[in-house]
Parts: C-alpha cells; sequence; structure tokens
C-alpha cells in the first residue's frame, strides 16, 4: 500500500503552472474559434466500440484503448473463445466501449445523431483529450488533447480562405509569428500521379522530392528511380525541381504541368481562388506557401491539405494541420457531405510558445497577494479586506497558520507571490494595511481603499 | 456500418447552447478558486489499477472503469483463470489501469509524487470528468465533471471559514441567491454517539433525525426505538427534538448536551469558531445553518462536514459539499497531512440554473452577426469588414454558399444570430454596408466604422 505511487507510461501530471500555460493556450484558440462562427460541442470520451473501429485502419484498431464491460463479464463468453487465447476475438465479447481516439469520428457520429436538430453548414469546435496505446516518446503521450475546427456542409472554398486566415489570427494572437501555412490540394497530386503515370508511387513521389533541399536534384532523382518511377515519368515534372518563386508562380508552373489533367487543373484553380482572396485579406504573421509535397492525410482529404509549419527558429515540423474530406458522415450513413477542417497542436505550440518564451508575465497561477498570518485576532481585522480584494478581483490567499513571520515570506516568495500584507496592533488600532512588495522589499501603510487600488 | 450509431448509456453529447452554460458555469466557479488563491492541477484521465482499487470501498471497486491491456493480453494470463471464468480474477491480469472514479484519490497520489515540488499548505483545484459505472439515471450519469478545491497540509479552522464564504461568492457569482450552507462537524457526530452509547447506530440516529419536520418527534422516536436504539438514550439528546434558532443558539445547545464528551466539546468549538468569523466576514446571499443531520461521508471526515442545498424553490437536494479529513495521503505512504475541500456539482447547479432562468442571455454559442452570400465579388468585398470586426473582437460569420437571401435569413434566424449584412454593387460602389437587425427587421446603410462601433 505504501510502495510509492506512479502513473500509467504516456501519460502526465500538470502542475499548476503548466495548467495555467495550457488554457491559456486553448483560451486563445477558443476565442478564435468563436470569433470566426465555430461553436463548441464535446462528446462522450468513451463511445461505443464499433462506432470507433475500423475506421483508422488496422494499426488504429488496435491502439484504441477498449474498456472492460462491468460485472461478471465472462459468463456469457463462448468458452472455446477463452480455450483457444485468442485476444482479438475475446475482445469484442468483453469489452463494448473503448476511448476515442481522435474528435473526427465522434464529430462524424454527432453530426449522423443529431441531424434533425443542426443547421448545415455547421461549424463547430471541439477541445478535448484523446487517447491512443501508442509506444511513448518525447513529445507522443498515450493522452493528450486535440483542438479541432470543422465545418460540414459546404463545399465552399470560402471555408479554406477562412481556415487559412483563423490560423494567421490565431497565432498572432499567440505571439507565434512566422508561422508557415503550407497549402496544398489532392487534386494536384492526383494530377502529378497522372502525369507520372503511377499513382501507387504517389507518397514515394512526394517524400523524395521533399529532400530537395538536402540531398540535391540528382540524390531526388536517383531515389525516385530506386522507388521504381521511370525516368522519362520524372522528366515530365521537371518543373518541380525549380518549384521556387511567388504562390502565383509556382501556380503558373503547376498550370503547365498539370495542363493535361483535368482533375490537376481544377486543384490550381481552386488553389488560386484561396491564395487570391486570402493575399486579398493580408495576414497578419503569418506567411502563406504553396507546398506540393505536402501529402498528409492522403487516404481521406480530397482538396486542400493544410499543414502549420512552425517558426524557422524551432526546430519542431508541423504544428497544425488539416484538409478537405468529402465524405465524412458516409462511415455512419449520412452520405454526401463535404467537410473541411484544422487542427492545432497543443503539445507542439506549447513547446514551440515555451522555447520562445512567449508566455506572458501574467500567465501563471500565482496569487496576486498574500496575508501573513500574525495571530487569530489580526486575522480577524485583515479578512475584512482580503474579500474586498477577492470582490475586486484580486487573487488573494492568506497564510493559514501562526508560524515565524520568515517562514511565511518565504513560503510567498517560492510560490512566486508578488505582494504580502502585515497587520499587528498598530495598523488595527489606525485602520491601516503594511503592503509590501517583495521583489524591492519596499513598505508601505496603507488604507483600505489604497490596498485596492495599488493590487487591483 | 450504415446503422444509426448511438452512444454509451449514460453519456451524453453537449450541444453548442449547452457547452457554453457549462463553461460560463465552469469559468465563474474557477474565477472563485483562484481569487482564492487556489492553484489548478490536472491528472491523467486513467490511473494504474491499483491506485484506484481498495479507496472506495467493495462496491467503489466494482464502479471503476477498467481499461483492457493492448495486444495480445491473454498471453500470459494463467490458463486456470480462463478455465475458471473468474471475471474478478481475470481482472487484475489483463488491465493494468482505470479511469479515475473522483477527484481526491488521484489528488492525494499527486501529492504525494510531487511532495518535493510542493510547497505546503497546497491548495489546488482541479475541474475534470470522473467516470463510474453507476446505473444511469435520471441526473446521475457515467461520465460526469468534478469541480473540487482542497488545502492540504493545514490544521487551520481558517481553510472552513474560506470555504463557507467561497461557496457565498462563487453562487452569488451565479445569480444563485438563497444556497442553504449546511455545517456540520464530525466530533459533534462523535460526541453525540458517545452520549447515546451506540456508536454504531449513528447513522441510522441521523436519518431518523432528519425526518423531523416530515414524521413529527413521536415519529422520529418510534423509527429510533426500531432501529434499537435505547428510549433513555434518546431521552439524553432530547436538546436535539428542539433544535432551533439561531447559529449561536444551536450552539448552545450543543454546548449542554456535550458537555460530557471531550470530542464533542471540542467539535462545538471548531464550529463556535467558524460561525463567529463567517458571521463577522458577511455572506452575500447564503445563509449558513448549523446542521447536526448533516452526515455525509461519515467514514472519511474529520472535521468539518459542509453541504449545499439549492435554494428552496428548486427541489433538487444538494449542489454541493465537502469536509475535512485527517489522513488523505496516508494510503500513499505520506503521513499526518489534513486535509480539507469542497466540490460544486456541475450538473445540478446546471439543473438549478435552468430551472431558474439564471443564464444571462449573452451565454450562447451564437455568432452576432453574419453577412449574407451575394456572390463572389460581394463576399471578396466584405471579408475585410469580416476580418475587421473579428480582430475587434465580434463574433462574425459568413453565409458561405450562394443561395436565396430567404433561405439565408432564415438560418441566421434559426440560429439565433441578431445582426446580419448585405452587400449588393450599390454598397460596393459606396464603400457601404447595410446592416439589419433581424428581430425588428430595421436596416440602415453604414460605414465601416460605424458597422463596427454598432456591433462592437
Amino acid at each position: 500500500m505504501a510502495k510509492k505511487p506512479g502513473i500509467p507510461k504516456g501519460t502526465r501530471d500538470f502542475s499548476p503552472t503548466e495548467v495555467a500555460r495550457r488554457q491559456y493556450i486553448m483560451q486563445t484558440i477558443r476565442h478564435g474559434f468563436e470569433k470566426f462562427g465555430f461553436h463548441p460541442i464535446e462528446t462522450p470520451s468513451f463511445e461505443n466500440l464499433d462506432t470507433l473501429l475500423g475506421k483508422y485502419g488496422e494499426e488504429g484498431d488496435r491502439l484504441i484503448f477498449k474498456i472492460l464491460n462491468s460485472g461478471d463479464y465472462l459468463s456469457k463468453v463462448d468458452e472455446t473463445i477463452l480455450e483457444s487465447k485468442n485476444s482479438l476475438k475475446l475482445t469484442n465479447q468483453i469489452s463494448e466501449k473503448a476511448l476515442r481516439y481522435d474528435l473526427t469520428v465522434p464529430f462524424a457520429r454527432y453530426v449522423v445523431m443529431h441531424q434533425n436538430e443542426i443547421d448545415f453548414p455547421f461549424k463547430r469546435y471541439q477541445m478535448q483529450p484523446v487517447w491512443r496505446a501508442d509506444r511513448p516518446q518525447k513529445g507522443r503521450y498515450r493522452e493528450f488533447y486535440q483542438c479541432d475546427a470543422d465545418v460540414i456542409g459546404s463545399k465552399s472554398l470560402w471555408q479554406e480562405v477562412e481556415f487559412v486566415t483563423l490560423y494567421d489570427r490565431v497565432f498572432t494572437a499567440l505571439g507565434v509569428h512566422g508561422v508557415t501555412i503550407k497549402l496544398n490540394n489532392r487534386k494536384i497530386l492526383s494530377g502529378i500521379a497522372e502525369v507520372i503515370g503511377a499513382s501507387d508511387k504517389l507518397i514515394d513521389f512526394t517524400v523524395a522530392l521533399d529532400k530537395l533541399d538536402k540531398i540535391g536534384e540528382d540524390g531526388v532523382k536517383a531515389e525516385m528511380i530506386e522507388k521504381g518511377i521511370e525516368a522519362e515519368a520524372i522528366d515530365k515534372v521537371k518543373l518541380l525541381f525549380n518549384f521556387t518563386g511567388t504562390f502565383e508562380e509556382k501556380l503558373e508552373k503547376l498550370r503547365q504541368l498539370l495542363a493535361t489533367s483535368e482533375e490537376g487543373t481544377k486543384g490550381v484553380e481552386e488553389l488560386a481562388f484561396v491564395g487570391k482572396e486570402v493575399e486579398k485579406i493580408g495576414l497578419a504573421t503569418a506567411k502563406l506557401n504553396l507546398d506540393v509535397t505536402l501529402a498528409r492525410g492522403l487516404n481521406y482529404y480530397t482538396g486542400a491539405i493544410f499543414e502549420i509549419g512552425a517558426p524557422e527558429t524551432v526546430k519542431l515540423g508541423s504544428i497544425g494541420g488539416g484538409g478537405r474530406y468529402d465524405d465524412l458522415t458516409g462511415i455512419f450513413g449520412l452520405k454526401d457531405m463535404s467537410g473541411v477542417g484544422i487542427s492545432f497542436g497543443l503539445d507542439r505550440i506549447y513547446l514551440v510558445m515555451e522555447e520562445l518564451n512567449l508566455f506572458p508575465e501574467a500567465v501563471n497561477a500565482a496569487s496576486k497577494v498574500m496575508f501573513l498570518n500574525m495571530g487569530e485576532e489580526e486575522m480577524s481585522y485583515s479578512m475584512q479586506a482580503v474579500m474586498k480584494l477577492r470582490d475586486a478581483g484580486v487573487k488573494t490567499e492568506l497564510y493559514p497558520d501562526k508560524a515565524k513571520v520568515g517562514k511565511q515570506f518565504q513560503f510567498a516568495d517560492k510560490k512566486g507571490i508578488p505582494f504580502a500584507v502585515l497587520v499587528g496592533s498598530e495598523e488595527m488600532s489606525n485602520n491601516k494595511f503594511t503592503l509590501k512588495e517583495l521583489a524591492s522589499g519596499e513598505q508601505t501603510v496603507v488604507s483600505l481603499e489604497e490596498l485596492i487600488e495599488r493590487l487591483k
């Protein structure tokens, strides 16, 4: 019983400072979502197992945390399954629920269940934890928050324009300036696949192309050939090896390259619309970049693909992403609902802000002032002031036990409380308070009104 | 696959309005906690199974949701257990983690694990969901939030004073006026048990006494005798059958009644201190009531016991509670840490506020204004205004697709959006916007600056 307790691997305790900082990030994202007209929903932490299974591929199914049925869950289990010791088969018999693996499938389930209450297009955001039985490693946890915004029921490209500006405004508000909003389109990738005549090699192609900066044109070509892409095909897309310039210049190159592909050309036009409207609106601190190597979510995205690169000084990779998917709710029987959504990577954003020292001074859990405990009578006298300060919105605590003054000051100091109030017989008879600023050591005797004024 | 999806029994989806209202309650409680010097922590949703088991009694152990181990969890299981189909024995072999059942045990585990980083007394608050495999019924769910504040490492009675005033201030801020803060003390209950000479009958005694209003003195006495309490013992505490008057008058009765009990007398003095200091401070809208029938948490509380009664016009019972426990962290090997804490019942408070119509008008998820979509050119013109409004903090959305104006107005109306903006060729050439208030139908043509001014 008395052995030192621990927590499951891949999970975390959050200290007061960490909670305050995480809440600051989440509040800023939340305000961004709401200003852009998104509405919050919340779904249960666990879903019926059959809602989740089969939605994330075989590997995903394995990583879903299943919840054991309550009570005598073995009583109805087929004995042959027990005898065979087949874990996979037994799971379905002793588990009916599982912790959600992401927020997208629960959202699709929500939309289908509540379709008669919802006015489409439906703009929802959701900020809740998800769980994955992944092997834990640096920056990868078994419990983590996702912060998602999606629109469902509209094919309008204005949604893509909105998401680009939303990313810009939220990162600007967080002080994370200079993020790169990478934009691509699934249809452009399909066009490239068409042109190189090898749609099954698309991932190999984009992975190799992404290494251009590191291994140069010859290196990339060698890798492509090694992966089985024909030299002739590579030659057809040679424009991509010199894929520089402005958004508009890149678009022009793609127009040429994909002229023979109907789908590719459609992708170019979609990107052109988004690029043009975003430029007219103007981004506050982010940069928009057309990146044809961006191939995330290739299996489900059907239009725009987004990814957010951290500011260049930080080596952290992606801190957000998303895209358009044409049939999110089809898995639950509601057809033809186009959706588009983005996600903010809370843990990564936290690391970026920590590294760049971007958390405002005021974002911490410390109280503003502590009243010292000089005895019962003094405390009793102090309580009126304590409550008036709180009613005025000042975070105020009191040292609960009578202790040496030095110890009490040390306590306030360790906790980062900037002010202390002392009350002795003199203060009580004059109806005053001694306010001490701990950093400077400066002390002033003040009235209650002055005290509130100083600390508010 | 296409069958209509559902959610596990006892769980809930929350709509945008419900999330907005729940967040309003939680924000208000959070501000209260912080103004009183409490700091937030968060712990993982699941704990190691052995952290939780044995802490909530046999019934509690049954109601804990266990998580199935990942991978081939049966491979190491003893075959005789499988053959015996003993669910209870198998659980420990195939499950190492479980969803938290409350926030108190994880808090104790946190304190012990992080004792070297914590400066005591430690005032923490925590607002996170907990899970119980209880039979679902009206107002009882399998997933629900707890909102707890505790102080650990201080025996000072000022903590009790603080919690009474904290309850008062939070319910006042929520607009829930007239709650009753019921106060009792475990030592008084022990004193009564001593006086009636039947400590094993204490629960029966308080349950019967609690029915005084309903079944009268004779009824209560009959029930007590039926439960095996001696008539002579009942006579010794007859003062409790006329237990009315002010806080001070009730205390006086208890002083007499418990004069022979050292522990009971100590309980009276503790209550007297809290009552006196609370009265000096003054409660804004709550009432303090000494209630000797309050016997919640009899197994773990050692001092003060709190319970919050909803305003009398609402028949809802307890909407919060707490108490002092002398050895919270002992179960994890850290001795002599006295703690005291309270909890707000989020779901019940929600019901009270709904019934009394206390949610402010502004607490909903609706946007303030929607820009109609009159075509691509008009949208493109509108976007500057859309973004300026958002940058000014106004929740602004746009109708993403070109559709009949009537349909677009209907959409805004259904969603409770109070204003709409229309842009046509005239507005564009004059650099203006037509602002329509949907309720009155009133339309005005305004400049961008006026638009922001009107909607801010």
